[in-house]
């Protein structure tokens, strides 16, 4: 066994602090990971606090993480020295359809996908028999020194990303490239972004990549300059119901990354008819789901989680291709549980990132 | 002026009751039809009882009709004796871009596509700023001895088809023929239907019809024989948490008929991933549309609106094809108020159909 250091939660309640773990040697096809910088997600503040009803304690967040491989068993993708990013998934079944056809992040084995941390999970709709098919209880994620990972699920890091803000593109990047993919973003479209946090600053970053043009719709009034300097072409108070009338049924795609419960209705009437709002910071029930308004304009409102390897890869190189990347705020890991509550007030600007150097 | 016979409600309130109504003769390219036959849809109780907040009285409600024209103004595509039907919509802006791409039942000219009764209708994105573009107030429907149509709007009833039996196809198979067929609903397709009334028995008989295997869920136990009777081939109780269980996560498209608002959350798990949940009955906030169960097999929901006039003709040559028809229970129009109430209790099998020559 690996004797790690880590920041984890024992409960709930309580905060994050600095505790011992231990990770299994790495096997045949795996690599051992010096963490070098992990993203905070909002995420990390759900799980640790039990939002989801599914954590199991101790609870060591970290599903944005670059590191530096200094042992590889066997495989043939990466060696000694590389450097590599890790995302929100370890390992999927590999068997299911989903995981055949490349979306892992699907999966629909028994315990699903392989969480970087608190797995493994299981679908929703599964009754719980007690079968665990990874043989482990409980993964801890990037809030360590060391990580363990499968090869396949390591991602390259293109040479002239910075790797420090490299990392939140593993998860916030690919939550919001992967659905602007499947849904077919393109060059010319009118896209929406509704909340300008971690995900949403790179919601805008990607599309106009992509080409498209791009507003964004924000609660704080200094999030409107904020957005326009990272590129937005255009910026509103989501709930500015004058500002937004000239927009009605002008969007092709409307992504929400607020991760809150929230109305959506607002953001239905502004798209186009037969569009999509794509809802990925939200897994809540969501309130506001008008169907005299979906009906009347064919629209509908669909969930989207993560990404899956393919799409992780793309969005790196992508990011590296047209020189994008997270805004972030790099951090002492001593600082995590202050920069958690600034994150849930929205103040941060626009994710942080733990120097995890500053562990020893 | 045509003077005509119909019955219409004066007031929220107020029963059906005969009256008098004016028609006006018609014009170039229109046809007036003596009305032989016109279903009772669940919506003309929603909008005589004022549910959606936009009824006009009085309301002459119908918009599942069919009659013999007597008489064709210009025009070419219809004679004096032909049998038509109309369905909800006579006009429409022709000149937006759903409506150029054939699609008049999206219509985003200024009062939207004109219904057949209680029209011109407004895009419920839109302020009333007091333009008509159609220059009627309120357009009365086909519980009425009499119609004048556009005849760009009147469909054409295959001679095969019991006329009788046709008139709910222009509403209610439309309804659920549209979004089968934009949704790409095919042979071998596992096709979910919730809600067996006027809407969800011709679900049944058109997703028998391109090839699916077809399971309805309802909340009436005498349903369950019924549906299997109309061809359904497996029926449940739609609650009975024990018996969808093994249904999980296996239907390829799922559509709710279902004419009130009802929880959602259970479809949804019934849905493969990648798949759409489609509301066509209930025309109001969605109750229990769950993100984490949508985000976790990226499903979403999206609300269709009857369909545009090419569905409809297809619907149509499609039942007279497959030897299919609605279920329906021919009624005299003075019991038409009774007829109502059994509506709304779900007492109906599947659909009544007003017999217009009780009308004298």
């Amino acid at each position: 066994m690996i004797s790690s250091i880590a920041y984890g939660a024992k409960s709930a309640a309580s905060k994050l602090e600095r505790m011992e773990i231990e990770r299994e040697e790495p096997k045949a096809n795996e690599v051992q990971i010096e963490v070098l910088y992990t993203g905070v997600c909002h995420s990390d503040i759900h799980q640790v606090k039990n939002e989801w009803k599914n954590t199991v304690y101790p609870c060591v967040p970290g599903h944005e993480v670059v590191g530096r491989i200094v042992k590889a068993v066997d495989g043939g993708r990466f060696k000694e020295g590389d450097i590599v990013g890790v995302g929100c998934m370890i390992d999927s079944c590999r068997a299911c359809e989903p995981c055949q056809s490349g979306d892992q992040n699907y999966c629909e084995g028994h315990n699903s996908w392989l969480a970087t941390y608190n797995g493994p999970m299981k679908p929703a709709a599964m009754t719980d028999d007690g079968v665990n098919t990874y043989g482990r209880d409980n993964t801890f994620g990037g809030y360590s020194d060391t990580l363990v990972v499968a090869e396949d699920f390591c991602l390259s890091i293109p040479e002239t990303l910075d790797i420090k803000a490299a990392a939140p593109i593993l998860c916030a990047g690919v939550t919001v490239y992967s659905p602007m993919k499947h849904w077919d973003v393109k060059a010319g479209d009118r896209v929406g972004v509704l909340g300008l946090g971690g995900l949403g600053h790179m919601a805008v970053k990607i599309a106009k990549a992509l080409g498209a043009e791009v507003t964004v719709f924000t609660s704080t009034p200094e999030k409107i300059d904020e957005a326009k300097k990272i590129g937005a072409d255009a910026a509103y108070i989501e709930t500015d119901k004058t500002a937004l009338a000239p927009l009605a049924s002008s969007f092709d795609f409307i992504i929400s990354t607020i991760p809150d419960k929230h109305e959506v209705t607002a953001m239905l009437t502004l798209l186009k008819r037969d569009r999509m709002l794509i809802v990925v910071g939200n897994l809540d029930v969501l309130d506001g789901v008008d169907n005299m308004q979906m009906a009347g304009h064919r629209q509908g409102i669909a969930g989207s989680l993560i990404g899956n390897l393919a799409d992780t890869q793309e969005v790196l190189d992508l990011c590296a291709e047209h020189g994008i990347a997270p805004e972030i705020e790099l951090i002492d890991i001593k600082d995590v549980n202050e920069t958690y509550t600034k994150v849930e007030n929205g103040e941060t600007r626009f994710r942080c990132v733990i120097d995890m150097s500053s562990l020893n």
